[in-house]
């Protein structure tokens, strides 16, 4: 039985000029990762932002997807948005996958750079396949996860590459791949 | 030397009741679809609709990203942008490949639903990587390609399947898996 979360995080990412920046939590990405994540089997996608009206802003679109006329309208929606929860920080998510499973996750940065001591997909896949541990995967959202956060990280995933060297996936498309590489087939 | 496309039709599509109407184009697709694509080495992304309005809005996205301040301001967006191409119907992409490359290509439809004969990742990317004619994938808005296109297809692609019986990714989330299984690592 695998335990598998993910995390999108909207502060602290960096910005095109390296800054540290917070970014909004938009409405496609609330329905797109869900959707991903429900298709895999994940159990839970937290949504890291600290700022208080982009919570209520997606919580707005949670509910009505998840209880309001949109649960009606489009049930497999609700199926899927039910999954997402709204968390200030990393440590909120830790926590939440502890209270929930018993243990605290490991944590899998994500980056489009090629980092030293990267785990390999069909190692993470393996690792996920038979440990007991909960394992969350964190993406960026802006131009990437803010260097700081990966010293909290106890694992970074090496990048999606294609044939040649561009490598500029939008957050939506890196999801889905590394939960297809991670679960799919 | 392989020759992927892709296209992204907005009619004949079906909506929720079966019924055949024609979508919007939206901004997030031809982001998401043409990095996607960039990433992956595809030739050309078509978006398919025979609405002039719809094409008009496209292609002022398509200027400012390719040739106006945007492609100043994010050149890699710039670089993925320029993969884009707007026509009318399925026939158009055929000869717009047939153009470009002086074959017909060979035209793979991609549905959510399990269909007799359909055509495995394995074997499609088999088939791309050794033939010398051009592929295109044809991917559906709303609720999938309309049943009449599939009279024209070559091949419809295998879907996407994950650990249950939830399949109900979004249009950016197929592309990249589809691509990523086709082409990547």
């Amino acid at each position: 039985m695998s335990w598998l979360y993910i995390a999108l995080v909207h502060y602290p990412v960096s910005n095109k000029r390296g800054e540290v920046v917070a970014t909004s939590i938009t409405n496609l990405d609330i329905h797109d990762l869900a959707r991903s994540a429900r298709t895999f089997g994940v159990r839970g996608v937290y949504f890291v932002t600290p700022v208080p009206s982009q919570q209520w802003f997606a919580r707005r679109i949670i509910v009505h997807w998840s209880k309001g006329v949109g649960a009606a309208y489009n049930p497999t929606r609700k199926e899927a948005v039910e999954l997402v929860r709204l968390v200030d920080n990393l440590e909120a998510v830790s926590n939440a996958i502890h209270s929930e499973t018993g243990r605290r996750p490991l944590l899998v940065a994500t980056t489009a750079r090629q980092r030293a001591n990267a785990i390999s997909y069909g190692e993470l896949r393996q690792r996920i396949q038979t440990s007991e541990e909960p394992h969350c995967v964190v993406f960026g959202t802006g131009w990437g996860l803010h260097s700081d956060l990966f010293d909290q990280m106890d694992f970074v995933l090496e990048p999606i590459r294609g044939p040649g060297e561009y490598r500029h996936l939008s957050v939506r498309a890196a999801v889905a791949i590394v939960l297809d590489r991670l679960i799919g087939r």
